[in-house]
């Protein structure tokens, strides 16, 4: 059985350029910086944290696909992928375990074709618009369905 | 001026029926309840908290409008109003003071006409679909905003 | 318990103004004339029968969410509402007592924005197209209802 | 010259199988049933009734251009017919006498391509969602208008 | 082989009520009126015409495959199944002679709905809105087409 | 009967912020400014000017339904209830005396749904983008139609 | 009880002129053809064939509201209905035995409106594009389920 | 007082080119030869013809606007001006005598775009899809009217 | 330098024609008396007007690119042009002086196409449904902003 | 030349899930069990048969592109791909050799955006709605097209 | 024969104004500027060429109608007639030269209406988003096509 | 820092298969040829070019995201991905270089799913529809933007 303090961290797409991408909508905190909080925050909840980033969309079914068994919970940023991926959308469904979207920004104020998310209707629930703190909520909200 | 500590907490129409209304979607819990559990961390916070709930969407345009000066920080769940007015997306522009969205359930999983929020686009950031941990997350988040 | 005989009647928005406003439309009958027939059929079916005009969404909400335990069902017709409040809808399905939705013309030969109820798929049926007659077939259903 | 009490009713197509056919949505009750609810209703308003169940389009056509001087109201449910047939619609402007829509369910609640009546603009009224009491109350609105 | 002077003239739905439907948009010319003076063109023409009105579309489809090898032409006036029938339009397709259409009323002025042929995009040529007058230029048109 | 020169002027929601809410879209000029040069013109114009802000849609319309015998014409600025209170349009067809329609900016280049006007229609007319200059031309414009 | 050989099998249409039809479409074998290869099938399979081809919505409708305790399972190519029937949709929910969709060519390929099948939706599964072979494999898919 | 056989005939953009222009939708019939046989016929119907071809909207909307009391009916192909000229639709409304509309393909079945006429609502009627034909044939419509 | 007080008036296409084109949505006064009407304001105001009345897109764009320097600001009806006139709206953009839009009718209350300006979002601001007096009011206007 | 009996089986993105995955809507084979089956109608086919999964799009275009040559056929399941993958038409496009798509579940009869295929336009034929069924006839199908 | 190297130049609607217009969006050079570039490279890569710049829409469908026989190709900046003129498309067509088009800004990123050529589609290639250098780089495409 | 004459050339996926990939679209032009040709013109240039061709959404959202201190700018054909590749875009943003945009035919004259470019809007410049020669114009576009 699953230990109930694993929970994996999925960035999306470019979020590796975080901190130089954009910084007037993303923020000047690098994705290293978030990782930290998180991590510290996680230590603080006796959360054992995994963090993966990848720009692939298949990487990321694949993880969210063999991830029960393994982590209680899902905390996943799913950046461009939010708004074109379906298999996202069926590997959320499918993982069987909770799954929390976090977003930096508020998708819904944005361009018309980011303000539709593929992932919110099948994730437990949505944290977005607080920056680096989305993430540091979303990982409160996740374990307290878990 | 005002103090920081002093947040004004919005319930939108229909839910002072919480608990009784669909629960299959909005939960057991009642709004006494919520109250409690946000009141509660409201103290732990050292937050002065004021709650109204109100039907009229005119009456929700009159708090938010008069809300500066007052108060630091605004947390709403806009209920069905979330949808249709634009009025109230008008008075959150127009108040000068952090306004964060809360929603019980998903949007975003529910009737075509409910996945449209005109408070999205002005709020600072969103927490939806924790049940009543929406509303103590959204406080959280409203704190490191003001 | 509540009596199976006490019925509510709610008229929305500018409904006090028929007889004068469009009469090619809604007809010569003022809203006097048909309480007064509504009231003379309540008689006949032992039905205590309260009657409210409301300009007010919020008050129409206030309403229908307080029906429950005072009466065992609801006749509105929800004039200009009918088209836009997101908040009565949520309110008839939360009231937990029956609804029954009339219209004097048939809003479905109107203008584009009028030909979409959003009080119909949550109300148990709906009478339209008849003038006053829609509110004493409307009061018939119900009662068949309850 | 034709006599006021004489009512064409017509059942459009698949009602023939009422009570077998999703009786979540339609009841349980049959055609042949309700077909007798009616027939007690109209001889205790001495009305002679003539009933017809087609699932021809043509033949509800050919039915109702031909109606005119035999009849002096329609009481039609076009079922599915209702979404589609504009030759349905065009006869019931050109028979001249008055036609008064009935539906078991309420049609607004359904699929999408459910919710829209090309008869709705063209029938003087209509009943919906009451189930066979629907026929009931729609005989009662088309006697008041003849 | 097909003499080329046989033409099938098809009336569609509701047309047997021209004269009595709607004289602001069809006129009070009858159809036996409109037969009389294709039919004496006709003669004119040396064509023989054989005409036939139905309410049914498969009738309406069952002429048309039937076609070939009897007429060397169609004349049609296709009326509500004009917006609606895939059937007739494939049987358009389907019968390998020449097809014009015709309507006495302008369709692209009425309601949205008839503001769409199905068969025009099949048809060889489209004659409407000069009343009776749309048959005899359709008739010649055909004739000059074959 | 009413005399020539009372007019209704209705500011409705948010306007009670003018001056302090998005100065670069409404202008910094306060409400309590332009009442006074609207009271200014109608000095000039000898006309009784009533003028009243409410953010409640039904508020507003009970003014414009008790309007009639009371003043010879209304000017409005519907604000965010333009594009949304189907309610207020009603009011404004049944009220039946001259409505005339103003806005401090041009909502017709604003986001999407602003630039529908619900109002503009049922309205004689309407000036709009002149910022605080609009109303005194409509007061000017209401007057040579009463 | 039925047998559980008895399949009926509906050709909708326009089917009667196939081979003459569009043969860059829908190829050159006629009906007769794909009915020799479908009987042969069906003596190999040891199932009793009934085939019907008919222009009539109505007269589909009527074989399958009928064939309820005498077929065990239906195998239809709606062609043209297929976009536009409600009626036979219906039919097939309300018949109670399993129904298979087949399509001589790939109607998700061709004009906008044909890119949508109101059968397919509640038809068990559906086999297209494979010219004759089509039927064959439905006729396999349809025993495979009763 | 105008004479009755007085008709103009106005040639819309690129007409010019006609016999060049994409002879598999136009035909290989330059414009020469056209006029060359509207001109036989008009003579053969004792019409005096007037003939004028223009690229220019501006010069079509003075044609039409200009000729009141010059001519008694206007025969057009707007071409190109067909789908985007609401000047030369509100010139066709002002000009007070009969306008027929041709085309020489259907235009119903080309590109999306062109499936669209903005004049044929205000034309007395269209003739379209039979080639050069199509002249004739609204010429005699044309003179029908007059 | 341009002195304040040169105004240039736009008519665009048909108007021309005022007083005899659809007098029930224009009125019936002449463009040649709305002229004298805006002259004898000009005279006291002491404004140097210079009219043009164009049925061409094209001429129209050439006077506003060319009125810099020269004009001081432009009053312009865009009539037909309003609803697609990409150009046009360019060509206010590009001129740098302040350009008011006036329409006689309220636009929004006509046919869907009307109901759309390409010219308001680029316009300072509009007057529309006053007849006449909308060119007065709208020169005022102009005039405050100049 | 490659030999007639070698055909290429991709299964798309989350079907390694599948017996664990939504089991409502897919079933409880696994994808395992699914192998077994067509590989055992393989060897009676006389078919060698390789099969793939991926959850990478670009893998999936990587296996079609490279197949010419390799394989005469592909037999795909693009799963959630089928939706959003243009890359995989192009590839089913380019790949020059005969490709069925199949799926388990009936794709026109789930959520809105699942109800649009971008593969089937580019494939020989569709077979779905069977479960592992769907494969076995897809299969034969492939098999009577290569 | 016309001799490869003479290309016509057109410049659309407005762009005489260049270098005073929005420069945020067309920079600051002048039209005068781009010519004195074009025509340089012209000289350099021999060509002779003639340019013309109209904001009449009817003038520009004159020119490239009458450009066969005279040029080998044209390069034109539709500028606001890309997005408006069926007639230039179809005087495009019609030529029977190559046409490129090009584009200073990149029309995929500004207004809706502006995201759309109805040029392109028609024109051999575009070029679009590189200022005065689009000019430079069109004309060397169209001297590779000719 | 970066030399001015590094760049990166990404084809998208298929394109390893042109010339043999709907040559009647795409031409008979090899990738390898396409290759040689732009390598060609790099050396002329004196530019070292990169060139990477993948199937992969995410190995092309890698390689921009890698780009930066690296290249001076990216020469990119995104195939496929143009039109669902919200990623990339983002990608495009976040690189910092000069993106510039080519593709061999006419995106716009293509299917409708194909004609809307989500780089478009993010990359400086877009050069299409001249074959391998657009590779060449982008190119020299790059070098005058870097």
């Amino acid at each position: 059985m699953v230990k109930k303090n694993k929970i994996l961290l999925i960035h999306g797409p470019n979020l590796n350029l975080l901190g130089r991408r954009e910084p007037g909508i993303y923020g000047r905190t690098t994705l290293a910086e978030i990782n930290r909080q998180v991590r510290k925050l996680s230590k603080k909840l006796k959360v054992a944290l995994t963090i993966v980033q990848s720009n692939y969309e298949g990487k990321i079914v694949d993880l969210i696909t063999a991830s029960k068994g393994k982590f209680c919970g899902i905390l996943i940023n799913p950046a461009a992928y939010t708004h074109t991926s379906v298999a996202i959308r069926d590997a959320v469904i499918a993982c069987g375990i909770p799954v929390v979207e976090v977003h930096l920004s508020n998708i819904y104020c944005r361009e018309e074709f980011r303000r539709h998310s593929l992932i919110s209707p099948v994730a437990r629930g949505t944290v977005m618009g607080f920056g680096p703190q989305s993430y540091l909520l979303g990982l409160e909200a996740l374990l307290s369905l878990t």
